[in-house]
């Protein structure tokens, strides 16, 4: 993935570390234009980095991937400054749907959790 | 919410539209640098315009809360240049805890639900 | 929906109300059997009438409707003896995909919200 | 849990495998009266052995929890006689809040996915 493939990815910063067949890990730093009113990293901005490891992985095996549903749940609030890593893993494939789980960490301590649900353009 | 209170529905241009107590009406446009690989409205755009309608009814109370909890679902994608329109409504109000639904159109058509429950500081 | 139909909704007492396409209405009396280990109608037992709702307010378009996702808030318990009622609207009726929100509520007072996606086998 | 504790797990013949803290494991025999119009096992009973391993790990920690919001994803279906099995793990433990991931397998096949997020009364 790379600036000119997906510019949402590009504006908020997203780096790709990590891609295989099913699975993804992105980073992000939470940068002052990220937070929210209390000054903590925005969830819209958590989610983006989640939704960002959740679309590499689900589109990963060649096949266009378009996401349905998901959940996500907050654990932790992050600073400015902080670096978000999301890892996304498959949970199932079928022929047309599929189901990932990914993990939101932040200096190694879970900040959130996020599941994503996609229909497989066969 | 102004432009120094919300870094991040700024860097977004999320606009608020209409704030009373428990409901909340935002919109934003979808400009190329929110679009994901295939050129439509990345997901995680979609997510934080309804993110930013949620909180804002959630903390309409005159309560901080604080986002536990959100799931989403889409149903159409969206073009580069369409206005997105997020507007959130107080499903359960409890002392501590209370959920939002949140409709998310373009066009005057539904392109994606959200809902979300926070954790109010009392 | 008859007993033969079935079964599950049958065990759980669950009784269809009204009928259309795209909208259902089920209710179920929360007997002693359906409470948890405080005394409370469990949450499996709301879910489950929720989702008898969801069911057939999905089948109704006369296309077999497969759930794919779900989410539940819950936000009232309920006591042995009262009456729970389960109304399914369609939100977005799509081609291969619909989603549906169910509002749970007893003595006319919103007790649980649900969300759910089918697939839908043309 | 026994019987007395939790009349709703007996009514559908939920048995406790595994418990420890922050972590349950149970499993039921899909049987005709827990099945759908279309003979496999309900969406509403593979919920409610899900969220009876999700019941007993939050509360294992000798603190009343209390379930927020679920979510629930469906991968495979499961017929007459399939053992269900539930593994509940403690993603995230707060003060107030905590978060669990369920595994739903049938035949060692992941069949569903649940995530569930509590109130800890303190």
């Amino acid at each position: 993935m790379t600036v000119d493939e997906n510019p949402y990815a590009d504006l908020l910063g997203i780096k790709v570390l990590e891609l295989e067949v099913g699975m993804a890990r992105v980073s992000a730093v939470a940068k002052p234009e990220h937070t929210n009113h209390l000054g903590y990293a925005h969830g819209g901005f958590l989610y983006s980095v989640a939704d960002c490891a959740f679309e590499l992985a689900s589109n990963s095996h060649g096949v266009d991937a378009v996401g349905l549903t998901t959940s996500m749940e907050f654990h932790r609030s992050s600073k400015v400054g902080a670096t978000i890593v999301a890892i996304a893993r498959e949970t199932h494939l079928g022929k047309t749907i599929a189901t990932y789980h990914i993990e939101v960490t932040s200096d190694n301590k879970r900040i959130a959790s996020f599941t994503g649900t996609v229909y497989r353009k066969n």
